[in-house]
């Protein structure tokens, strides 16, 4: 593992994003997203994306998103080969300059990837709005009685404006599928039932769900019906107000009426707050100042 | 056990409420709202909640809810002292005579109870719209970590538009309110782990819940943080939209953009999809032509 300052890691990956063709703008906000997710410990999200994303064809870093629907109390939008975190953000920043009175759905079709949701749901919030989000993804979860990988890992996420903002970020998996990359890259098994076969056994492999042989079981123990119920829910809402087939993201964004965040912190009075331990692990990476990044990552960012 | 016929059994409530001072309309509408739960045996939110109505105080059977902000994209409405069910259900049916071409959040405040949400969101599916349908009502989770219960079972619904709607209804709990009462009232102890006591304990006393001295745990086996933080992003989407501190119901209604029900139920290949139980469970009562209904609350409805 290398030991990088925050500020060096940086200026390596925006320079790295501008060798992809990304303007100054595009690289700032991609290199953002990947380094909070460093910053907090959600390295899946992180700068291993980077490298994927150097990787794909067919995105195209001149590509901005662009509004086909604008109709009362909803925005949709088209990815338009735009990068999903970029499609995502500039919809949003958008919709946020023409900020709703009231309300306003946010749908923006053919968006992908879009990373962790609390970075751009807590941007919405820092600017003052509630923002609901979630968003579509490949089949990853698997319905607990067995089938194959059938539905995204389905994140919810929710900020409400706050000093800080309250961000709430859950997905419906027992375990992420960044935890089935690390598995995989480390030689290890999955913790056990993390993963159904197609005849609902438990499957231990990463390799096998990889290969999209079985899926991850969704989150809940006895209880799975419960994080599936929560899966469909997201997917049905989605794919309800999107036309297009693929992969989508949908905010509800709206002015608040209340410091909600204030009033649900007083209810669990100083116990673990969701996104609280997120928040922590950023302030301690920035106040020690290095992040870890393994060493062939490091090694390829500044190549 | 008395086996009363769906017909004689909703005579006999209508005419318990028209007794209680509500009208034919708002009569036939807590009627169905309590008929349909017996059907689908969600008995807690059935028939004995008529009883609890019949002993409230402060209700007023003629309120009806009243519009006091109107915004893009946006319906603030208050309840205005009359029921939750008639408040959430005659909110959600002005606002769907005025139906969004777009989409709309409707929030409800002061509105208790409201019951099973998936009544209310069925309701507006089988009216053409996407329906996402949220409530706040009494604190019953207590944090996995211990401490006096803080958050309401959150329910989260939705129901999208199709032949029959999808609807899914879940709620954050590793056990309803009503599962408490029932558990309670056959002198039962809870499932092991149901409950959790100030000091984090497990607790299986259901009077203890009853009494507020220990919450009920949140779903999620050893991921209950994951059941909590959605009880959480529960709890601060309603406060963050609603001004007053009671219990409020918020909706978001979308006109639909795609067969939704159909795209997401191919995923699931005719694996169990959520919310198909309880319509099954309602056809066969029906197709049976009998409810079971407890012989006191029977004889009291009729009393």
């Amino acid at each position: 593992m290398a030991e990088v300052r925050p500020d060096e890691l940086r200026a390596a990956v925006e320079e790295r994003l501008h060798g992809l063709g990304f303007d100054a703008r595009t690289a700032g906000l991609i290199g953002d997203h990947y380094l909070d997710a460093e910053l907090r410990g959600a390295a899946t999200h992180g700068l291993e994306r980077l490298r994927w994303l150097a990787g794909e064809d067919g995105i195209d870093p001149r590509a901005r998103p662009v509004l086909f629907e604008r109709a009362d109390g909803l925005g949709r939008w088209d990815g338009n080969g735009a990068v999903g975190y970029v499609a995502l953000a500039d919809a949003l920043a958008a919709e946020a300059d023409d900020r709703p009175a009231g309300a306003r759905l946010v749908v923006i079709e053919r968006c992908f990837p879009t990373g962790r949701l609390g970075w751009f749901a807590e941007r919405a919030a820092a600017n003052g709005l509630v923002c609901l989000l979630t968003a579509t993804s490949p089949a990853r979860i698997a319905h607990p009685d067995g089938g194959p990988p059938a539905l995204a890992t389905s994140p919810l996420c929710l900020a409400v404006p706050g000093a800080p903002p309250a961000v709430v970020d859950v997905s419906m998996g027992r375990i992420t599928f960044g935890d089935v990359l690390a598995a995989a890259a480390a030689g290890e098994p999955l913790p056990a039932g993390s993963g159904v076969r197609p005849d609902g056994s438990p499957e231990d492999d990463p390799a096998e769900i990889l290969a999209g042989r079985a899926g991850i079981r969704p989150f809940g123990g006895d209880q799975a019906h419960k994080g599936l119920a929560l899966a469909v829910l997201v997917e049905l809402l989605v794919a309800a107000v999107s036309a297009s087939p693929g992969f989508a993201a949908v905010a509800l964004l709206a002015a608040p009426r209340s410091d909600a965040g204030r009033r649900v912190r007083d209810l669990l009075n100083g116990r673990r707050f969701p996104g609280d331990g997120s928040r922590a692990r950023r302030e301690a990476a920035l106040a020690r100042g290095s992040i870890h990044v393994p060493d062939d990552l490091w090694d390829w960012i500044r190549r």
